[in-house]
């Protein structure tokens, strides 16, 4: 195996967020089930934009955040996601290459926008999302490189590609190519009602194809279709060879085997937008992962940036990761 | 004369702003005058981008981001200015209508993108501005809406419409109209250089066509071609009806006839942006003054408004003003 240019290769859906203030009442009013993501159509996304506040925009994308992530903390990143050749296309392919990851899709001409997610915020700082996956559904195995995902330690995968047929194959070839190339293979299953709808697939690829799981505690308890953590957690021991579980302001825990690593989440004045707290924490795990540390410690580094992340609008870093974490005297 | 259906209607360009973070040596490298605009072509606008970091998108405008002050405050607000039919400028139409400011210019078909405008944010939380004006160049007479500026108590211009002669004729037809209808016509000088571009221009309106004026420092010493920002103020108190005059944190001196209020600036714990500062300063003394507030309680509310917007990233305000200046017992 030869040494790797690029410490993590991502793939997801290439989004750009509206993000509002609102109150619990606009979600109960418009049928959004708080804290998690819902699938809309471009007349739907319409309709809610003209009920939203005042907005502002941001690149998002949930693995296209943790590549942000990657490399705020200094690791070499690359993306593969598409957009159209709009402006908020422009705007993603800008902030992601200007953050230092290496992106290079082609933008699709099929005439689709642009993929958003429209984010409403509520007082809690809880984020609920509504994605329009416009031109990101465009992105096909064909958009796979297979030297880019050789040469890269791990490919990290989001679980949201699951919801187009020529996404997930995208995400299979991908997987595959990893593999055969001798690298690991990361999944973050996105979202409970995502797991919702693939978990069969889920489950299969836990089993099999992935090396390094994320998920949060509605999508470890959804995908074993268990009431309680410490059972799914049970579960996902017995078949993943790292699951890396995140609990909120509880921290997280991170299974390997027998082993099992506590870490706690760093407090944070006032979570101002959860968005990007989990994409956030995949980004400090893998970057000490990568740098071969301690599981505990890449557990740190994911508090660390998750912190960061929630404690101001926006699902990018806007501090540097890794003077902070340098700050801290996780990394040196 | 009837009353009024509006308490002020701006007119000016309408723009999104592209936000970045820079160092000093930036600004340097790349000839940007610290703490002013810049007009920029499309070409310039790429290139600059290209340089810029990860940014965020939001609203902008000098008259608009007033407009969507008055509003915060409770204030009855209607905008006129020009967007292409693209992605921004459905962003810029949504943000201020979806704050409640009456907004029907219809968009520009001409090509022309939606005005961006690229802000470089340096530590010290100064911004520089580079703009490309695009479809806002549309904006001439034929969109002064006759019957809307009657109804307003208060036109307010922004002085960068000159930069463009057809602007600059909607502007005098604008201000035309309210002086026939017996309204008051406000103008804010907008930038020291613009001042530069257009000082015989601005003279003359001052001394006639205004009558309200707001200015910062280096806009009335440029105006006046002085040295000292007392002698501008005296030259200003000869001629302006009122006279607005801010000077960061130093607060602002409103001068009218032999009256002089000096008014305090609000204290923030850190300038983040300054993006806004005299655009919210105008919105604040701008409520005060339809509500027929003594001046220097209009000046307290522009105070209020700048501290709030200086305070985060962006030009529009983030909290209700309305309830920021009923917790400070200004309005009750």
């Amino acid at each position: 195996m030869s040494a790797s240019r690029f410490d993590v290769v991502g793939i997801g859906n290439a989004i750009v967020d509206i993000i509002a203030r609102c109150d619990e009442a606009f979600l109960s009013n418009n049928a959004m089930e708080k804290g998690f993501m819902q699938l809309i159509t471009a007349s739907q996304a319409d309709d809610i934009y003209a009920l939203m506040g005042p907005a502002q925009e941001q690149s998002g994308g949930s693995a296209a955040n943790t590549c942000a992530g990657i490399a705020s903390f200094g690791g070499a990143c690359a993306f593969i996601g598409r957009v159209a050749g709009d402006q908020f296309g422009k705007v993603f392919a800008h902030d992601i290459a200007s953050i230092g990851v290496a992106y290079d899709t082609p933008s699709s001409d099929a005439g689709l926008p642009t993929a958003r997610c429209l984010v409403l915020v509520t007082p809690d700082g809880e984020r609920t999302m509504n994605t329009f996956l416009g031109a990101s559904t465009e992105l096909g195995p064909e958009d796979i490189d297979g030297d880019l995902i050789a040469a890269a330690q791990i490919t990290y995968l989001e679980g949201y590609l699951f919801d187009r047929p020529e996404a997930k194959a995208a995400f299979h070839e991908a997987a595959a190519l990893a593999r055969a190339a001798g690298r690991k293979v990361a999944l973050s299953l996105s979202d409970a009602f995502c797991v919702d709808r693939h978990r069969a697939d889920f489950l299969e690829l836990v089993r099999g194809g992935v090396d390094i799981l994320f998920a949060n505690e509605t999508e470890i308890t959804s995908l074993y279709q268990l009431n309680s953590f410490e059972d799914a957690a049970g579960a996902v021991r017995a078949e993943a060879e790292i699951a890396v579980l995140t609990r909120s302001e509880q921290g997280s825990m991170i299974i390997s085997g027998n082993d099992t690593h506590d870490v706690p989440a760093d407090s944070v004045e006032q979570v101002v937008d959860a968005t990007g707290a989990g994409d956030l924490y995949a980004a400090g795990f893998l970057s000490g992962l990568t740098r071969s540390l301690p599981l505990g410690t890449c557990g740190q580094l994911g508090s660390l940036a998750a912190a960061e992340v929630i404690s101001h609008i926006g699902a990018r870093p806007e501090k540097n990761l890794l003077e902070l974490a340098k700050n801290k005297a996780i990394l040196t």
